[in-house]
């Protein structure tokens, strides 16, 4: 019996998906559908794993008003829901999707996380983690927690002997960063604020990454969206490019690259390979309005699909 | 003991309100707050009839999924819950509310009503309504129900001996006139809508107005945002300026007007000073977030401001 992965997710949303024709500032809409659904990039990536066949569990904050979604999901997904309870109401993010393709998100800020479930949550973390193969950080801090948050989370870590993921960006990132987790994945825009520099080309896109590598980061993944991923390692640069896809949604695709990164950490799967699988699930997420994996065939088709290139040459 | 007044709300939201500095479509924004809290037509109504000092009895159908809040406004204001619970989840509706005032609505189209729960529904409003100084139907149609589903409320409710106010639009409010209803209140867009002509002056609003009254309706109110309301009865006209607000929101303008006319009917206040007073209470509603009476002095400071003229004379 193979370990769960931990996803924590510190600040989830309920997503509140609208569809219209067209969006028009200022004026009242009606809009054809909605759903609500339960969301967070800890979520999704959670979502993912279960599809790769993993088991999961899943910790984090939820307001104690509104968590009927999320057990949903958790019974649905067969996810081990260990997130604990905080006073309020979970925030609801919107969604606004016209038929054009054109999306409009508005997103809260998220529910204030006392300093006493703070601590609450990283007395949890060690014995959970400790019962893991891998512990994603996912998602931005909700109000509450100092930056470094996440980089609390990694020192206490320490101990666990699990590969750290981090997805997050700004100030979270930097701090975590410092701290050494396993694997980060910043997109090109995380990399520019990261470096202080302009990122406009292959070069200075492997430099940036490099300089992660160098301040002792072992896993450096950058998504370039469309135009491929990067998996910077101290010894190899692997570079993977998805086929053209149908685009129906991109929400989730950073997501799906995270699981299907972390499902590489986790099964010690070769770097060329490991890249091309979780460039694959990226790949897929944006033909579907959620996340996961549709059918093990289709994601062989896109898998095949991925071109791979060995660039450790420029290392 | 006073009787109270029956609001019945058909297809009510709950309203996601997000204030941001500027909307930008087709981007990812990131509101300062939101609040979810219990709305609808019907709602807004009931809320301001009991600061009017009304008790209210409530009914209409509520999604079992998601009623909290609903629950929560009938408890803080002591209005007698009588909502049925349908199926699912009552809509969300979303108002983005930027920095410079504007505001950008998206409205879902609500829950699907079974007909058995409009069965239910019609079953037992002529029992409540028997017990009730007057009823309100306020709002639009969910799904699942026919256009005239209002007009058959009324027709329903004619052996009650109750006066029914009905503040809706489009195929909904001409199937409801047809059943001659006590009270309207059509905005002057409704008006152009119900007429099929443009309503650009006083005169061409004034014979609208009017061809309502011939075809039996005993009270027609035609509101014009900050440019005053108008009362036509078969033998007086008379038209109500309210002062020049601090524009605060105008969510809540419309039904704070329903509720100050159905109190005047009610209370058989005579006619000037209830248009005066209904002008008042839908005025003193732009000047806050939400609806209600904010104190009675605040309610007599707008009262007095209130221009009345009779237009009798233009009969």
């Amino acid at each position: 019996m193979t370990k769960p992965v931990l996803t924590v997710t510190l600040n989830p949303a309920l997503d509140l998906t609208v569809s219209l024709s067209t969006l028009h500032a200022g004026e009242v809409n009606k809009a054809q559908a909605g759903s609500l659904r339960a969301a967070g990039k800890g979520i999704n990536v959670a979502a993912v794993l279960k599809d790769l066949d993993h088991t999961v569990t899943a910790t984090g904050f939820l307001g104690e008003n509104n968590h009927a979604q999320f057990q949903d999901f958790c019974e649905q997904k067969a996810v081990d829901n260990r997130f604990l309870f905080i006073p309020g109401a979970t925030r609801i993010n919107v969604k606004i999707s016209e038929v054009g393709g054109r999306v409009t998100d508005v997103n809260l800020p998220g529910l204030n996380v006392p300093a006493s479930y703070w601590q609450l949550l990283k007395d949890n973390l060690v014995p959970l983690a400790k019962q893991c193969s891998a512990v994603v950080l996912a998602g931005s801090l909700p109000p509450g927690l100092q930056q470094n948050a996440y980089a609390e989370l990694i020192h206490l870590l320490k101990d666990c002997d699990v590969p750290v993921v981090v997805d997050t960006s700004g100030e979270a990132l930097l701090a975590a960063v410092a701290a050494k987790p396993a694997l980060i994945k910043p997109n090109v825009h995380e990399l520019e604020v990261f470096t202080g520099q302009p990122v406009t080309n292959q070069q200075q896109l492997l430099a940036a990454g490099k300089k992660l590598i160098a301040d002792g980061i072992a896993n450096v993944v950058i998504s370039d969206g469309e135009k491929g991923c990067y998996w910077l390692t101290e010894n190899r640069i692997v570079k993977a490019v998805p086929p053209l896809m149908d685009v129906v949604s991109t929400v989730g695709a950073g997501d799906s690259l995270v699981a299907g990164l972390t499902h590489c950490l986790v099964n010690k799967t070769a770097l060329p390979e490991g890249l091309q699988l979780a460039c694959a699930v990226s790949a897929h997420a944006v033909e579907q309005v959620g996340v996961g994996i549709l059918s093990a065939e289709r994601l062989q088709q896109i898998l095949e699909l991925v071109r791979v290139e060995d660039l450790s040459g420029s290392l």
